[in-house]
């Protein structure tokens, strides 16, 4: 409705006088002749009030009636209030009650995480979920808006795929007329495909992987963002890796203060994140990791205490590069003064928070691809088309997947993945 | 590599005097002691000469070696030249050749379309589809600035889902622990849930249909933009549609230039595309069909000649508005001037190319709502938390549909939908 003024320009200092706003109940007190609401609108929150003196007893009445969640449309005047949580509220002088909400089941009380998961399709609602939701809105659009500004073209992969990326173990299986089809685990061999034809491209899709592992810790069904790039070698990657957490970070702390407010998120940590971000390299994570007790040796991918306990060395996130080729994917470029290695890197946020993204330069020699691809003991005939890249005008190139659901976990700083996305699947639940 | 210049600035005529390149041979001829080249690097392509007389003997030997789709990096000085296809060449003074290509499959002549999409991986790189990709991209980053510019939160709703929105003959299936699930053919009821968190919200991914009939024309997975928006009603969703519309070919045409010219479309159609676009009632639309010999009867549906002939009467996008009940979803909204019809409606593209909006206010009173899953055969216990959004607090609210495949086919007049998409999937083919 055209009429309707959004909260947001009331916070804004950009709607003054007489407002008229539709929303829902969210919290409700009274105190003597005052009724006291929080109005939710989508676009966020404000304090209305309606006085017994100043409105028609019918209108008082009716007031008395709403319940949490309750719809209504309001109109009154905003006036700048200090003891309002965001500085304005309303004074409703008119109140059109859409509909007496059921007692609301995600009241008051403290609810466990299986029942607030049963019912995320109202969860969804609450101040700390809502927050998370217009951040991870934030963290996508400064993506795309970053990569589109260095001239990236979107490719988007599909997800009905004939083989697998990496590890077939995990895969989501469908049936298809004449065979099977298995759900992307990455867009990245399709991508690497289509830089020949533009350049910088990116993919940005659901990606699927069925763990067996059934933890509540990992989605069955997740996000990535997968740039990959002509032309861009090791360093450059790097340089791109270092833009786009820099610059989500930025625009985060500048669209979402609030949001950033109602999670408790300590946004110093967050201004911190600048490049140049810290180095250190495989070999040197795991001496670190040997001189504090850790049992992990070298060729041992690192656990999630690893991480934790190398990303709180650091303040910003830590680019952990040169894998051995052994415990990498079968197209990472060796690096050339040491060919064990791979010139390949992850990122691991900080604040313990873990890996983030993953990259490398890719093999570029179809002598070299052809190869890896039998030490890896992978099918030849199911990379064809791929190996085909290599014999029509190969060219350095690179690129990195960044996990969504990891940024918005360390930008929120939110302990549980589930709670960043708005419906999560795991291998236990698929519902709602 | 940082030390190269790209195409599309020397184009635009931001980079003059010495640049260096990293590109494809995309063709090549000689003539005399010259030899011209058309390099490609993705962001466009320009020409290139070498002359026998201004290089080393080396170098122009080096380059009659080339072949199609060779890789190679040029340093060069750019000319302004008017008889270069863009207004700019380049004199080869450099050049470094990083890989001759194997005789290319995809050479001068003509191939049929299984072919083509047999090598679709190597087809991308054709001019046409890369500018077909390159519209793709502004017309997805149109879309999604459109959006953010109005406030909407970015919801992306899940793929796996327990059960399914419209269709199920059509779904395709995959195993998950306890039961099966079912790939999403429309995001619109989670995003339902999510507008009473966050007003206005859209879902953008791709979703699913296994159609029986195997035909070419339909994709087996594609992309749809669902908006949805609470306290939006009939009118103000006909108006973001036609905004977003507007937008999308406004962006386009100043953002394509070259590829429209490519595909030689013609853009002074696209221009004729502002608001408001026409509309016809489906009443009004049967009647029109019916004084024109079609063999439709009340309650029919479109079939493709309806739509293409009732396209072909206007030069703008046709809204086609209240459909009857019994032939649409059971979630919309009733018109309150005559129940047995929807407050819904399509939008048709001009020069035939079929529907590309499908949208409604959809029902927010509860009890029309339960009435209606009962009366079209469904399943109430599948929509329990669906119904739940009418109990706490339930508002107007409208939303639509748009197929991005459909919209890329009409603003490049393609008739096929499967160049709209990087790597098409049909029920015949999930490859490469």
């Amino acid at each position: 409705m055209k009429e309707l003024t959004k909260v947001e320009y009331i916070l804004d200092g950009k709607a003054k006088g007489k407002v008229k706003i539709g929303g829902w109940i969210e919290n409700l007190r009274s105190s003597g002749g005052v009724q006291f609401f929080i109005i939710r609108d989508g676009s966020g929150t404000i304090q209305a009030t309606i006085h017994k003196d100043n409105v028609n007893k019918e209108t008082f009445e009716n007031s008395e009636n709403l319940t949490q969640e309750s719809s209504v449309i309001i109109e009154g005047k905003v006036q700048e209030d200090d003891r309002a949580p965001d500085g304005y509220e309303i004074e409703i002088e008119k109140l059109k009650i859409l509909q007496i909400a059921d007692e609301y089941p995600l009241g008051k009380k403290e609810h466990g995480i299986d029942f607030l998961l049963s019912n995320r399709h109202l969860w969804l609602r609450s101040p700390s979920q809502r927050s998370v939701l217009k951040i991870r809105t934030t963290i996508i659009k400064s993506a795309i808006d970053f990569l589109d500004d260095l001239g990236f073209s979107r490719v988007d992969t599909p997800i009905l795929t004939p083989t697998c990326c990496e590890d077939s173990t995990t895969l989501f299986e469908t049936k298809f007329p004449g065979g099977k089809a298995y759900l992307a685990q990455s867009g990245q061999l399709y991508s690497e495909a289509a830089i020949a034809s533009l350049g910088q491209v990116y993919c940005f899709g659901p990606t699927f992987r069925a763990e067996k592992s059934h933890t509540p810790k990992h989605l069955a069904e997740f996000w990535m963002l997968e740039p990959e790039m002509a032309f861009y070698d090791f360093e450059d990657n790097i340089g791109v890796q270092e833009g786009l957490i820099t610059a989500i970070v930025k625009n985060t702390l500048r669209k979402n203060k609030r949001e950033l407010k109602i999670l408790g998120r300590d946004t110093k940590k967050l201004e911190k994140i600048k490049p140049p971000f810290p180095r250190i390299s495989y070999k040197e994570a795991i001496e670190l990791l040997q001189e504090n007790d850790f049992d992990i040796k070298y060729l041992d991918d690192f656990g999630a205490p690893q991480e934790r306990f190398i990303s709180k060395q650091f303040e910003k996130p830590i680019i952990i590069h040169r894998f051995p080729t052994k415990i990498k994917a079968f197209y990472m470029e060796p690096d050339p003064k040491d060919p064990k290695l791979t010139l390949s890197n992850d990122i691991i946020a900080p604040e313990g928070y873990g890996e983030i993204i993953g990259g490398s330069q890719r093999i570029s020699d179809p002598k070299v691809l052809k190869k890896r691809i039998q030490e890896f003991g992978l099918k030849k005939e199911n990379y064809e088309w791929y190996l085909d890249l290599r014999k029509y005008g190969t060219v350095p190139h690179s690129g990195f997947g960044m996990g969504l659901e990891r940024v918005v976990m360390w930008i929120c700083d939110t302990g549980n993945i589930r709670q960043t996305i708005p419906f999560p699947r795991t291998m236990g639940r698929m519902e709602p």
